[in-house]
């Protein structure tokens, strides 16, 4: 296959450089011409310019230039190459309806760092990350499979959905769970009460809220500006749930507390369920001290049981300096592995038939 | 020092055996006879009942039991018996003004587990916590000393506060964050775009957000009836500060969107570390088959190294029996850990910066 990439950014550097490491041709562009010669010293890309023989061209520019950019591509296709389009910008909705054409097949890798442009690039980018496809009833069902394949080349996993439906997704799991993360912390930073008394007592699950917001800024006012149209809506639901909660609160409405602590909770222990897991699970809990060498205790016990763990998380306790370390096993090997655990001196509880976390 | 424990649940019961093992004489009681001799049998306290010969009574019930407790306790003390109350109660407003004593010094030790009761009882619970202590101008010195020499002696750090700051501020740093986290998951589990898509592509920022609504629920409904005074004026700041986030995204108020996520990057970074995590991390991303054994190859080779793993995930593929395993570490030990993980024949991809995996 012979790859083009337009845009050599972290995204498209690894893109490139992914695709040659699994046996591409992949040639590339940029309009800074630094950064074009960079990507060609480095490898990402064999040499620059050559979208004439290409199979499939990748727009990594900024989502305000997808549309004309894959407009140019598909317009200087010469007769008889039959030349693909996708980009990887992270809204659909606007691109999608902004170049309509068989032969353009939207989409976006949710995964990134904090690594910038050619040197930042990583082969291994999308190994197991969740790569969202926009097709529409008129895309060309070859073109589809040209990028379905490329796309499992890099190792992702292709979700397919409506352009509006991806943006919508994205502001509820992303864009306004990062809006709120900010806002969690100015909130705390500004608080009237003494900061360093406030900073001393957050613990694990305040961390946990506002790690997002310590990273890089950079890239969220393009998001915000790029998807205002579906963030809107979604930041107008979660106010409107926050009213309901703060009527909860003050009525001290009890069965309505514990009805949406008990869904939200189920919900979130069903989130890391993503494929293979047997169908009768337990959940092991236990308090581990955040020291090296506790994992690999516990996951030697487990190994040298011959158990498997499905799921494995550390919850960083809402209040305190230590963690929860979960564990998903099977039913039938959840009371041996627990008492060998006790045995080798951590305390344990065992819920068994893990509350929902399978599949649905 | 004699002390006497009211109340053997978690708390008391962890309280009883951390002073109990650090030299003090320790009696308790319990309303339920049950636990009371549980604890006994247990060796949590040395016998029951023994409040008459007590330096120090801690009333370790539920908080809407500490005044009419205390005050029981204050006044059966016999004379010349110099007897000091304290309580553990996470609300303290409503208990300071409720009992205003010289020898009652209010308290709240911010450490938590998921375990229950005697059984659940560890010494070590609040080794390096933070133990809000709320005396008044009235409160006798010496008694704030002996609660203080007792906090201390547990491994705890004294946090001195107002009450309502107290209450305000554990609104602000956990109450409010956890009620926000719930409420994100049901919005993202109610939402109308297609839930099995929606959690396949939530990623790390959004997991790291809803974490700690995956915990137990069976405390907050206490926790938001003994403190909605504080909570809803919190929840009302929350819900103004959203709006004008709303208003930011709606009018693509770019500046205001900058200086927001800005200061509170500015105000994260600054969270002084108390163990959970240290300020600078990369995240390690491994394919791994989907058998017995497999985490513990890895966890030991990061013990081997010395290497503390400050978080671990399972991303299951969808297709196919392998998983991703998501790995947390300082950013100083990233390189050595991939480099003796691809020496044990793991392909591993380093990404800097725990913040990265809330792909955009």
């Amino acid at each position: 296959m012979r790859v083009h990439v337009v845009g050599l950014g972290l995204v498209g550097s690894s893109v490139a450089l992914g695709l040659r490491g699994r046996g591409a041709s992949v040639s590339g562009e940029d309009l800074d011409p630094d950064r074009a010669t960079r990507a060609l010293e480095l490898g990402v890309v064999e040499r620059l310019g050559g979208v004439e023989d290409a199979d499939l061209a990748v727009v990594a520019t900024p989502a305000s230039a997808v549309v004309a950019t894959a407009r140019r591509l598909l317009g200087s296709a010469g007769p008889g190459q039959r030349l693909v389009v996708t980009d990887v910008a992270g809204v659909k909705g606007p691109i999608a309806s902004g170049l309509v054409h068989p032969r353009f097949v939207p989409g976006h890798p949710m995964a990134g760092s904090e690594q910038e442009g050619p040197d930042g690039a990583d082969p291994d980018l999308f190994v197991g990350a969740a790569w969202v496809l926009t097709p529409t009833a008129g895309t060309d069902e070859e073109a589809f499979s040209v990028v379905r394949e490329a796309v499992a080349t890099l190792g992702a996993d292709v979700v397919v959905l409506e352009a509006e439906r991806h943006d919508e997704l994205v502001a509820v799991v992303s864009h306004v769970p990062h809006l709120t993360s900010a806002t969690l912390m100015s909130l705390a930073a500004e608080s009237p009460v003494d900061r360093e008394a406030l900073l001393h007592l957050a613990a694990g699950g305040f961390r946990d809220m506002t790690r997002v917001a310590a990273g890089s800024s950079a890239i969220w006012p393009d998001i915000c500006r790029d998807n205002a149209g579906a963030i809107v809506p979604v930041l107008d639901r979660l106010i409107g749930r926050l009213g309901e909660v703060r009527r909860i609160v003050a009525e001290r409405d009890r069965a309505a507390l514990v009805a949406l602590l008990e869904s939200a909770g189920a919900a979130r222990r069903n989130l890391p369920a993503r494929g293979a897991r047997p169908p009768e699970t337990s959940e092991l809990r236990l308090v581990v001290p955040d020291r090296p060498g506790v994992l690999a205790e516990v996951t030697s016990i487990a190994g040298g049981l011959g158990v498997n763990i499905y799921d494995i998380e550390i919850a960083h306790s809402t209040e305190g300096p230590r963690g929860v370390l979960v564990l998903v096993v099977t039913e039938s090997s959840a009371a041996s592995l627990a008492s060998a655990l006790r045995q080798g001196g951590f305390k344990v509880a065992v819920s068994a038939g893990a509350p929902a976390r399978s599949a649905p």
